[in-house]
This record gives C-alpha cells, sequence and structure tokens, in this order.
C-alpha cells in the first residue's frame, strides 16, 4: 500500500513530501527540526507596511485573551460600496441607471424629447447639470420604480450580466478590489460580521452582493424606495416599487442606516475619499475605544483611478481621528483579481 | 477505582446504571439489545397533538436531505412579540408608557392639566377614547422621544427591572410563553435566524430581545422614530429620537420591514389572534412552498386571557391558509417559565 502524507502534516509542521512522506517511514515526530512554517499571510494582496500591519493588529487584539477581547456578537464590520469594494468610475449603478433609460426610451421614443431624460441619453453632462438634483432623482425614479422588486432585479442581472467597463473591458463585478476581498473574508474567518453601508440603492446591492463579496442580504445597507404590499391574481402577495425615496443613506444619514439595521456600533469601517460620503460613519465607529477605520485614497491613475475630493474633508477627518489611509498605489500589490 | 457510567453511553444507548454501568464488567457491545433512547423532546412544554407534530415535521423537512432541504441561509424565520412571545394584557410598551409619563408629571405636573396626558395619567379610557388616534401618538411621542437613545435604554431597563405584572405580580421579561422559548431554540438549533416582527418600538424590544429570547438587536424589526446625528461636546456622536415616526411595523407594512431589514421571504412566521396585525405576514411567508405558519389563540383565561378579534379576520386568514392555530389551553402544557 502506498504511503501518503496527510494533509494536516503538510500544513501544522510544514512537511514536504520530499522530507518524509514519500515511501520512506517518516522521522520520529520528536527528531523533526524544521522551523515551522510561517501562517499564510492572510492578505497577500497587500504590500507590506503600517496599514495592513495595522489591519493584522487589530484583527488580532480583538480576538485573543486580552483586555481588548471583542465578543462575537460585537465584531461588527462595515463597508462602503462603491470605490471601497469596487471601483467607482463610472459608479456601476450609474451605468446601469443610463442603459435602463435606453432601454426605456427604445420602447418609448417619446422619452427623448424631455428633459431631463434627453440630457442623459444624450450624455450631454452639461444639460444634466442644469437639471439639477431634481432631474437626477426623477431619473434615478423613472429607472428603479414602478415595477415589482422580482422584475427590477432580473433587470440588474441582466445588466450585470452584459455590461462592460468603458476602459477595462470586464463585467462590472470583477472590478472589485483583491485587497479588500481578502480583508473582508480575513475579518470573517475572525467571527466578524461584514455589512455594506452605502449610498446606492438597496436592491441593486443585494443582487449581486453574495456572490460578489460573500455579503448576503441581510447585511446590505442602502437607500430605499418605498414599497407597496400587492396581491396578484393567484392570491400572492408582491412589493411594487413606488416611486419616492423612503430613506437615504449617505454621509450623515450613514450612521441612522447603521442603526436601523443593526441597533449597535460597528468596531470597524472602511470608506473611501470621494465625496465625504463616509465620513460621519468612520466617525460613528471611531467613537468605540479600540475601533479602526481604514480609509481608502484613489492615487493610482495606471492601474485604476487618481482623483480627490474638493473639500478634502475625508482625508483631513482621517488625520484628526487617526483613520489608516490605503495608497491604493502603494499598499497594494495587485488592484482587481485576475481574470 | 469506582466505574462510573459514561453520561454518553446514557443518552446514545439508554443504559441505565442498573443495565451495566455499576461496578461489574459491561457486556460486549455486540450483546446489546436494549433499543435506544428516544431523542429528547425538543418542545417538552407542547402537548401531543397536530400543531406540534407540524412543527416538528417542518424541521425534519427543512433540514434533511431531500427535495424540501433549504439551505441555511434560507432558513429564516419571524416571529410578532406581544401575544406571541409574551402575554399582551397589558401590553407591556404600553405599560412602560404610562409610567414613563407618571415620572414625566412628576417633573413637571402641568402636564396633569393637559389633554391627552390628564386622561392617560388618570387612566380615564373614556376620556383617552376621545383624544383617538392623535392623542395616542402624542404620548407615545413625549415618552419615547426627545432624549437619546441611552437615555432612552436606561429608562427601558429601569421600567423592565422594577414594574411587576398587575396580575401575575411577576417582572414582565419572565411573563414569556415557555413553549415559543423552546420553539425558538429549535430553529435556531436547526440552523434558522430568528427575527421578531413587531409593531412595538425596535429601540424597546432591543433592550430585552437578547436576555429575553436570545435574539440579538439585529435581528429585530419594528417601528421606528426618526433620529439625529449629533456631536455632544467630548466630539462623540450619538442620535438623539427625534418626535416624528419614521415607519410604522404592522399590518401591511411587516412584509415592508422584512425586506427591508431582510430582504427575502422568511419560510417560517408566528403571529397571534387580536388586531389582525399579522395577517400580512403570516400571508407573505405563505408564498414560499413548504413553509410553516403559526397562529396563537388565546383561549386560556385560566392561566393567560382568553380574548377574540372583533372581526375574525386572522382565524379566517389561517383557515383560507392552512395556518396551524395554537390553542394555549389544549396545545401547551405550561405558559410561563418556571420562577
Amino acid at each position: 500500500m502506498r504511503k501518503t502524507c496527510p494533509a494536516f502534516l503538510v500544513l501544522v509542521l510544514g512537511f514536504s513530501v520530499a522530507a518524509g512522506c514519500g515511501g520512506s517511514p517518516p522521522p520520529e515526530p520528536a527528531t523533526v527540526t524544521a522551523a515551522p512554517a510561517p501562517p499564510p499571510d492572510p492578505l497577500p494582496s497587500w504590500n507590506d507596511g503600517s496599514v495592513k500591519r495595522g489591519l493584522l493588529d487589530f484583527v488580532a487584539r480583538v480576538t485573543q485573551n486580552g483586555a481588548d477581547l471583542v465578543p462575537l456578537d460585537e465584531r461588527i464590520a462595515v463597508f462602503d460600496n462603491d470605490g471601497t469594494l469596487w471601483q467607482e468610475k463610472p459608479v456601476v449603478e450609474g451605468a446601469f441607471t443610463l442603459a435602463r433609460l435606453d432601454e426605456m426610451a427604445k420602447a418609448n421614443p417619446a422619452l427623448r424629447e424631455k428633459q431631463p431624460f434627453e440630457a442623459a441619453l444624450d450624455h450631454d453632462a452639461a444639460m444634466l447639470r442644469e437639471e439639477g438634483l431634481d432631474g437626477v432623482l426623477q431619473i434615478i425614479t423613472a429607472t428603479h420604480t414602478g415595477m415589482t422588486d422580482d422584475v427590477y432585479r432580473a433587470q440588474v442581472l441582466q445588466f450585470l450580466a452584459t455590461a462592460r467597463h468603458p476602459r477595462f473591458k470586464a463585467p462590472y463585478t470583477s472590478l472589485t478590489y483583491l485587497p479588500m476581498l481578502e480583508l473582508l473574508r480575513l475579518l470573517r474567518a475572525n467571527g466578524f460580521t461584514t455589512y455594506i453601508c452605502s449610498g446606492g440603492d438597496v436592491d441593486f446591492m443585494r443582487v449581486f452582493a453574495t456572490g460578489t463579496y460573500g455579503i448576503p442580504p441581510e447585511h446590505v445597507i442602502g437607500t430605499r424606495f418605498e414599497k407597496k404590499l400587492m396581491t396578484a391574481r393567484d392570491g400572492k402577495s408582491f412589493l411594487l416599487r413606488e416611486p419616492k425615496i423612503e430613506s437615504i443613506n449617505d454621509k450623515e444619514t450613514k450612521p441612522i442606516g447603521i442603526d436601523r439595521e443593526i441597533g449597535k456600533r460597528p468596531i470597524f469601517a472602511a470608506g473611501n475619499v470621494r465625496s465625504g460620503g463616509d465620513i460621519a460613519m468612520l466617525r460613528y465607529t471611531h467613537d468605540v475605544p479600540g475601533s479602526f477605520q481604514l480609509v481608502i485614497n484613489h492615487d493610482d491613475a495606471e492601474r485604476e483611478s487618481a482623483y480627490a475630493e474638493k473639500d478634502g474633508a475625508t482625508l483631513a477627518a482621517a488625520k484628526a481621528g487617526n483613520f489608516s489611509v490605503v495608497s491604493m498605489k502603494n499598499d497594494w500589490k495587485v488592484i482587481f483579481p485576475p481574470r
């Protein structure tokens, strides 16, 4: 009978097949002198540096017996989505909105002659700016409501399956940040519950968050439209998406959304530099002693994008609160998962 | 050395000490002919009958390999609270509201001369009815908002620690239904996530749901007041409870609350007969093939209460949907946990 090398020996003791798991008898355990292999790096896409060290220290600190040990039910981490977990140039939900508007104009050409739809369909940014926030809301409402949740989900799925990023020529769900996927896994492996807390439509994100991030629908916090419970002819109930925003989840309302969904303060938050949308959430978690805040700075035009915030408020808040700032250029070995 | 009978033998094989775990050597395993003991009953406070059998069959069906197996992430159960998990005569949050109003009137005697507060303080039901829904809302708002979440939680805790039920002379948190606590445990032991979905204030319930039901804050769905993110003098953020209802979680809005918090349809729902508040939630889960609906009928004046619904809508819905109806009198061996 051929002897095989038990997998756990390879893992625990660093035995290689050559070192004693071949056909010859293995040495006595007492005589093994090879140093144990270091545990595998849980963040292999992160360059060594203060941010990576800070993350690993934080996880060790809150999970090991000692004064900083945090019970499992308080190990809660919240992540912004656009620009924090995946690329946001363009914002994916924005691309979906324009694609849906194109579809709608095909079915109803009269849309092409009506503002703000005409401006959006022509990708006329100047005209769209003139229509202001009301115009944008009108476009989002027209593309996100008036149908059942099931129909909307099918439209999002169809978009994600077919759309390609203009520069990277790849499906949007493949343009997540590999270092952040590793971080999500590391936290969950250490008993954390990971939530998304984003300004995006909660139902848009719920369609792909499980498959893309391992984050199930019940752990997605976002902006919501009102819904109405309806009864179909077969007697079954369904939810109709109403053309009115129920709650916005951005800036000062992110902590409100966290309270609504979780009811406890997270001990970890991650956001990014662009609009200042994550400052309130970062500060809200910062009030918890021993917590960790991560801010992603987009400074890598070559591999992804380089952009700053008009007023620099997020970096100022990071400095004041001693948040860890990721330089995508310097801290990340790779940006996107291999395709 | 005295031989002891290993506990797992007693459990697994039904060995009694007399049958072979004494001082004499046990018989060879191959010669053991005693029948294995039945597994312990997970619902010992339920009388045998169609409701108990239905519950056990449901759990077996969705957890055993076969056509009806439900993956872990879809094993979601929702429970109404008042009258479903604990007694509701009086509604506990109502008792809290009147107790708080008494406290407030002590600090501010002018309250005693203002309607609807005067009627509530005098427990003048006829006068209170005259003040209508607006009056009730005014009282609830006055006692539930205008303070920070932390202060409110402390007030709820203080009430629960000191208040006693007028008839049972016991703390309200001891007046839960033991059969339902067993059911919560059975479901969780079988991979279910158990949620509360109640018309009560979400923050009121979050104070005791973990300790009382094993249901953490993030699994409590309820009515919510608006909140505002504020910054204290020390720079820390806190949530102020605003005097405006953000969302009501009752009747047709219970499915909306479930969608908001969970984003999937539960496969189990439990509610009770009184106001018809659970019908929409029961039906919403009933649309899932193979799901289970439980309705508690309060018909036990001696051990708890006996009351019906004015229009009988919940029992009618139960009949139409083939929901299981619990007769507290006949289906439950005991009502409350031993004190």
